[in-house]
């Protein structure tokens, strides 16, 4: 015996999000079914409309139920400044930090040959139709610090070497507020070799 | 800025789930949307189905999309054994053991003044009606071992004493394949005062 067939169904659907196990997800559905069903309700909506309504925004990729994203649509953004992410929780980041005016492109990703994730699937030829139309004066290469992220920078700084914008990476050093201590072996030789001089 | 309108509100619909958080919600949100849309729409459909049909067992009171669940439907159980609990995943956990053949009752919660569930919320009455039809031999009062629990147990015992069943409340002691060392000081207590004679 097991539970009835629709609960074993909810429990099975449950552990599609990540981080839930088997426990977990027993506990959520059974929590929804005694004692929230109003909520269980509006999450069903809630993901029916997210899935069949949100899409990518033309123009930076993010995920955005309008054609073109509030960003990329903004008359206030600068866009000569064109910053890569590697997916749309970065682009919040960035946000979140208010200290960035530019536009976004949203890879949603980075190269992984091995899973058969190639240039095409980041939107890298799209990317570089973007910038040689001309408007974009700098491109932040701002993909993790991994070493996926990097080779992903590093391909995409390739393609674009014929253009005559400027190409940065966002700076890899010692996390503010942190202690030199605590701070792993290859950020503290990045930190290192990226030193500037105060005078 | 933020994320868009329906992400956001994918985001607020999946912290209704016990556990979650906000970045655990937002993480949950991006992976179904960037890449299991197919599971969340499983996951949509689950939730309706579980929602608007499984109701309760008429006769033990557990999740249940039938009007009898399929234990109480069971021509092989014991009616006569009724095991009482205070919730569907504890009723799981007793039949996970295999070892019991009796029916159940579901108090779906224990007596808790406070928050205003008295007897009729856990069904209490229903439960007498059914003991005094003569069935049932012996009831098993298997509520958790904390003061509602035994609180719970105590006040259904009383509302019994007029009946000529036998009235049983499970054993507390060392949990199996414990180490002594390791139990509470409660729990010692009450395997020390439960001591059985073994010849």
């Amino acid at each position: 015996m097991s539970f009835s067939p629709l609960l074993q169904a909810l429990i099975n659907a449950l552990r599609i999000l990540p981080g839930v196990g088997p426990k977990s997800a027993q506990r959520m559905a059974l929590h929804l079914l005694e004692r929230d069903r109003e909520g269980a309700r509006q999450l069903a909506t809630a993901l029916t409309a997210a899935v069949e309504q949100i899409g990518e925004c033309g123009q930076c990729r993010t995920l955005s139920e309008d054609p073109v994203c509030e960003i990329c649509a903004s008359a206030a953004r600068d866009r000569s400044l064109l910053c890569v992410l590697e997916s749309p929780i970065d682009l919040l980041a960035v946000e979140q930090t208010g200290g960035f005016n530019g536009v976004y492109f949203v890879l949603k990703g980075h190269l992984s040959p091995i899973d058969g994730i190639g240039p095409e699937a980041l939107g890298i030829d799209q990317l570089v139709r973007r910038v040689e139309e001309g408007e974009v004066q700098e491109l932040i290469l701002a993909t993790n610090p991994t070493v996926e992220g990097e080779a992903t920078s590093h391909y995409i700084a390739e393609q674009l070497r014929h253009l005559p914008l400027q190409i940065t990476r966002i700076a890899h050093g010692v996390p503010v507020g942190g202690e030199l201590e605590f701070v792993d072996g290859g950020t503290l030789a990045h930190a290192l070799a990226g030193r500037r001089s105060l005078r």
